[in-house]
């Protein structure tokens, strides 16, 4: 680059005192999105606040460099340890809490955290498919609806959905059962009444990989990987509001404890029993057999939006940042 | 694990509003390590804030993960993409400026950002000996002296020095010049007069590696990746704090806009000329010859550790956080 064409204010002698502003500075000079700029002005005060504040040490910084490069190499196509990390800090459940904000007292369905193991390799089954490949899992039927606040169906909605096997494993993480097929996933598409139905296994504990840094990082916190059992469920439909949730099974003994932090009341399910014989029959399925009922209810893309801009204002102002709403996210007011 | 022997609070219906106090709470209660606690108290507060503050989207927050992953993946045992994500955000210079405080007004040599290219596989090399093998580069005589505050030589100081070739390239860069072998670096130790004097070449500009996530970072933010013309020294020795800095070359372009902060008016060097033909001969050089000498000053480990200590109590005091300094960093002070 042709050195006399710089236009940046001069930096030079910078201490613990002025970093931060320098940083700040040249970070905002010639930047042309004001989102950025206000992205990297608060990552930079928050991340220089953290070491100011414990006073990070040479040897605790180079462990966290080393902590970091080994999270991301031990990422693949279907391993993201980056995304486990931001699990187990309760980052993704805050990031889906703010941008998918539910209305209160309307009945709709609260979201949680995606995980790291949805793919897009699921297949789309028709009604009734046995999603499930697994002969060691107990077979579960599973009834749901769809609708919006008022309790209108919706037809036309995607619905993944996916769950471990009987071991606690996603597909992705035992290709060698499978052969590299989807397993224990699939797509679906309610129909007119807002229905869908389907076959799986009765949902399982399990603890989230931890032969990585996650894990080691839970070690070292006293921190359990477990999850407790949970189908998950995620909702696309143009007009609705993407809605990432899951099912948890009511009485698992990591219901308090999930390493995750997904757990809600109105998430967690009673696992019954099929005991009529007409409904065995109308779903192809024993008697005894177990089974899983829910409504879920959406919010309209326009009210989650509506409230999302409205929640962010809010906050803001309490922390008394003069803000303004660009493409729906937050900049500083500087006018 | 046995679920039974879970001793953890209750978490359940995490919200925007009480997600952060509750992974304190499972970070903390098991946790042996009072360090550790702190440091993830403070990692998860800031990490959490700085979500909230910027109300991050769902989408930006994927293109976090992926960032982070593609830093760790480019990352070789000669690359270190997250050192040098550190040092653009300044926050390399906030740790070192931090961990190793610099008494003011004795004279002390100040340090500054040790980079990604500091490598063990320099050799220990005699005094005079060229630590170049580029041809291309223009030779440069370094005469140097390492004392203490009082201007007493310091013997037997372990001093790493490393710089780029000609081209701009630390060897590990450029393997198949060198053929694996360390070049432009070397290892010396100061003699009972606290001399040491070697050859090498004029430091030139150069940008950081770009081709990588930091280097498109740059770019978004409107910033330029060059650092301008440096030589690097490590100084290390019993008893005396560890010195990392660099002496940059008076005039460069790129002085003033460094892309990773570096740059202090004390570290500032003219590169001069052997003028004196005794001076040639007693170094073995021509006259003519680039000539760049420096007195570097040490601070004594106790100073250094002194000094750490009263400014954490006091940049914490100030903070209003009650801290108490154990192994010499400070923890929350619980009493």
């Amino acid at each position: 680059m042709d050195p006399s064409k710089i236009s940046l204010p001069e930096l030079k002698n910078l201490t613990t005192d002025n970093i931060t502003d320098n940083v700040h500075l040249i970070n905002t000079h010639n930047n042309p999105s004001p989102r950025l700029s206000y992205i990297l002005d608060r990552l930079v005060t928050h991340l220089h606040d953290f070491a100011r504040e414990t006073r990070l040490s040479t040897g605790e910084w180079m462990a966290g460099i080393q902590f970091l490069t080994q999270t991301g190499q031990i990422c693949t196509d279907v391993r993201q340890e980056f995304i486990l990390l931001s699990d187990i800090l309760g980052l993704s459940l805050l990031v889906d809490s703010m941008d998918h904000p539910k209305p209160t007292n309307l009945g709709v369905t609260e979201g949680t955290v995606l995980g790291p193991f949805h793919t897009h390799e699921a297949e789309h089954m028709g009604f009734g498919s046995n999603m499930s490949q697994d002969t060691e899992g107990e077979p579960l039927l599973v009834i749901c609806t769809v609708k919006d606040t008022k309790g209108n169906p919706i037809e036309g909605i995607k619905i993944d959905i996916w769950e471990t096997d009987s071991t606690g494993h996603y597909d992705v993480q035992r290709p060698e059962v499978n052969h590299g097929k989807p397993d224990g996933r699939c797509v679906m598409t309610s129909d007119k009444e807002g229905n869908f139905w389907f076959k799986g296994i009765v949902p399982v504990s399990y603890p989230i990989p931890h032969d990585g840094p996650v894990g080691k990082l839970l070690v070292k916190l006293g921190r359990h990987p477990w999850r407790p059992a949970h189908m998950h469920f995620m909702f696309e439909g143009e007009g609705w509001d993407r809605l990432i949730t899951a099912l948890y099974v009511r009485g698992d003994p990591y219901e308090t404890t999930d390493a995750v932090f997904g757990v809600k009341d109105s998430l967690i399910v009673d696992i019954n029993t099929v005991t009529d014989e007409a409904m065995a029959k109308q779903y192809d399925v024993k008697v005894g057999s177990k089974l899983l009922t829910y409504d879920f209810v959406l919010v309209s893309e326009q009210e989650s939006s509506a409230l999302r801009n409205e929640r962010a204002k809010a906050a803001l102002e309490k922390l008394g940042r003069r803000v303004k709403i660009v493409e729906g996210l937050p900049v500083p007011d500087v006018d």
